[in-house]
């Protein structure tokens, strides 16, 4: 095993204490302990230096897609961003070169055994031509997490935003200047070791590829219908759902296709005898209602634990609700809600509305919500498409994104 | 939607009458009526036809590794097997071409949202010189039921068994004619659609590599030793950890690097309060004991509730326990055992064997599981690597591949 395997082995193992056999009731916590990301400063191998970036530009620039044109995820930007790692040297040189095909082994590791992990963020372009990012250390620290989990390998987040500046600034012509536009990053990290035994990648491949993306709702909000879920589970206590690992994603598409054939949007995810409401798989959900003992009015989200992924845009609506809801009478809480809870709240008239949270929508309101073969109705009038929560979250998001207001959150590049 | 995705949804939707809203004691039968193998023939699209085969030799053969340096999945043969497959077309005419990278667009959906599944399956050569796999039949249905679960297409299982008989044969040289060794086959698919988007990927390929292998334990048994691991859970019901899809595999790779940093070779994956035996991640687990009761020796392996790997090797002990152990006294059992029965069988001196069971090494014996910080002894004695049922197991397989004994589990190319 090589050093830097070594290191990052015995960084983990400083975690334990006992060998890890404890009671079930405790799993969660021990978990934690165990499974936590790994700073690559505990390696003496060459670190991410973004000092050490060359730059190919390309020969052939692509035309401008029209932005009405736009379609999530479809096209991309001139170039993109390759770093090799290796466990014998660490990180190579960072490279910005022609958007183009990766040519991999098919023993490579990231075919067989799903050794990869991404994020979603995004640029925006403010009124001042200034490109911004919003919350990059968010998105870095979770990427950290998600390659630590699956034994890649970690890297200086810092050191990652600057290059992925570095290429939203080579391809900036891209992102249109228009409220609502904006250019959907992707750093995505693989392993390549071409072998097909089953083990630590020996070497991998961190790559930021970039979609110029239009508004997810270009004429307004229209407000989305889930199926709740418990047929089929994305996740569990002591499994990985809430790192932003490809395994997480796959096994949703069949049932996101059924929920679908019978004309809802999403799967919202049940967990458990209990039926507690997860997430949406691609968005965190948030429900306002009225408490049922004291008519307190409480915006709510599942916790963090382990079962759903810690979304940015989840962590900015619960600081911004905290912020500047709290001061106007409401509550705030990250707990356990149970569908049935919601479906009661509903029915008696307590529920005020429900929405998803992520980075494509930023909010995305929930109409009905389909449930033991009932619909359960979230609580928007019939010529509604978002509710005053929602409305409120994305133009305070939005105007801390494109810089109308000045915020610790938005990044100038 | 293209048609074929409406015919397979079509099928697949014929088996709801309802939404399924169902109390959650019912939901693994659910699941298995909502997520089964989708027949390709529901498809009018173009099917797998090995008669539109064309073969590329390549022009720069490789030297034969010597058979004793051979090492798990790390060195290829000449050729590989591949076959593209789009959503409009269906399945493209199978080519055999030189062994070569995979070149694919940054985004395709195999990097990001895990799109793949395999198989593992060997190609043995007998005292003819012939070429034999071993219940091929078994590999193809399985990779069906992977591949349908994550929305990628699914095949005629006799049509690729009789290409990827093609290319065994046309790279027959790799498989050293020794006792033992074989040439390790991995059919893999892989979803290569262009898109961030999350959905059904409109665009897959299907390849296969071969790598010859030397025997698993070249100079005899060696048992191994197990950390029976609660704090990490591998599989749930109504999750994927009965499908063979790369998900599954780079999440269990922490949790092995710490089992090992504690001497252990492999995790015992506990599953619930009850710490049920699921399976070992890249083996089944069997269990030899006597009853608690009734004194009844018992061969005992986890049931398929849709938590542990369907495994050809597992169903093969099963069925040769049933043939041929139970005439002699013994019975034959698929149920749950939980961890603490096995150890309080141990300590009454009722263990009498526990091995792994699996492709790589047909069968695995297991000297000790280390739980709750006690080592559980599996019954071997000190100078003894394996016990009697493994190592009958072992050659009754191994009799069957190498065609010693003709038998309908034996498929000569």
């Amino acid at each position: 095993m090589c050093s830097f395997q070594l290191a990052r082995r015995r960084a983990l193992l400083q975690s334990f204490a006992a060998p890890c056999a404890v009671p079930n009731s405790t799993m969660n916590q021990l978990w934690k302990r165990c499974f936590t990301a790994i700073p690559a400063a505990a390696s003496k191998l060459a670190g991410l230096d973004p000092t050490k970036l060359t730059v190919t530009k390309t020969s052939t620039p692509k035309e401008l897609t029209a932005a009405k044109n736009l379609v999530f995820g479809k096209t991309f930007t001139d170039h993109m961003l390759s770093i090799e790692w290796t466990a014998a040297d660490g990180w190579h040189a960072p490279q910005i070169v022609p958007y183009q095909n990766l040519s991999l082994d098919p023993s490579a590791c990231v075919f067989h055994y799903a050794f990869e992990c991404f994020e979603g963020m995004k640029a925006y372009k403010d009124n001042n031509g200034q490109v911004r990012l919003f919350r990059p250390n968010k998105n870095m620290a979770r990427l950290n997490k998600s390659s630590s989990r699956i034994a890649l390998p970690t890297f200086d987040g810092d050191a990652l935003t600057k290059l992925i500046g570095e290429l939203v600034k080579l391809d900036s012509r891209f992102i249109p200047d228009a409220r609502g536009y904006s250019l959907y990053l992707r750093p995505t990290m693989i392993g390549t070791q071409k072998t097909l035994g089953v083990g630590p990648p020996g070497s991998a491949l961190l790559f930021v590829i970039a979609s110029p993306v239009g508004p997810y709702y270009p004429t307004g909000f229209k407000a989305i219908s889930l199926e709740a879920t418990n047929y089929a589970v994305r996740a569990w206590p002591g499994g990985v759902g809430d790192k932003k690992l490809g395994a997480n994603y796959a096994p949703c598409v069949l049932p996101q296709l059924e929920a679908a054939s019978r004309g809802f949007q999403q799967n919202l995810w049940l967990f458990g005898e209990e039926e507690y409401i997860t997430e949406v798989g691609t968005m965190n959900l948030f429900v306002a209602m009225k408490n049922k003992e004291t008519g307190q009015k409480e915006l709510v989200t599942a916790p963090l634990d382990g079962t759903i992924l810690e979304g940015v845009t989840r962590d900015s609506v619960l600081a911004l609700a905290r912020e500047r809801l709290v001061p106007k009478g409401w509550a705030v809480a990250e707990r356990k809600v149970r569908m049935a809870e919601l479906a009661e709240a509903a029915q008696q008239g307590r529920l005020i509305e429900v929405f998803g949270a992520g980075t494509a929508a930023i909010v995305s309101p929930v109409r009905k919500i389909s449930y033991k073969g009932q619909l359960v109705d979230c609580g928007l009038r019939e010529n509604e498409e978002a509710g005053e929560i929602a409305l409120q979250m994305k133009n305070w998001i939005e105007g801390i994104q494109y810089g109308d207001e000045e915020h610790p959150w938005s990044y100038v590049l």
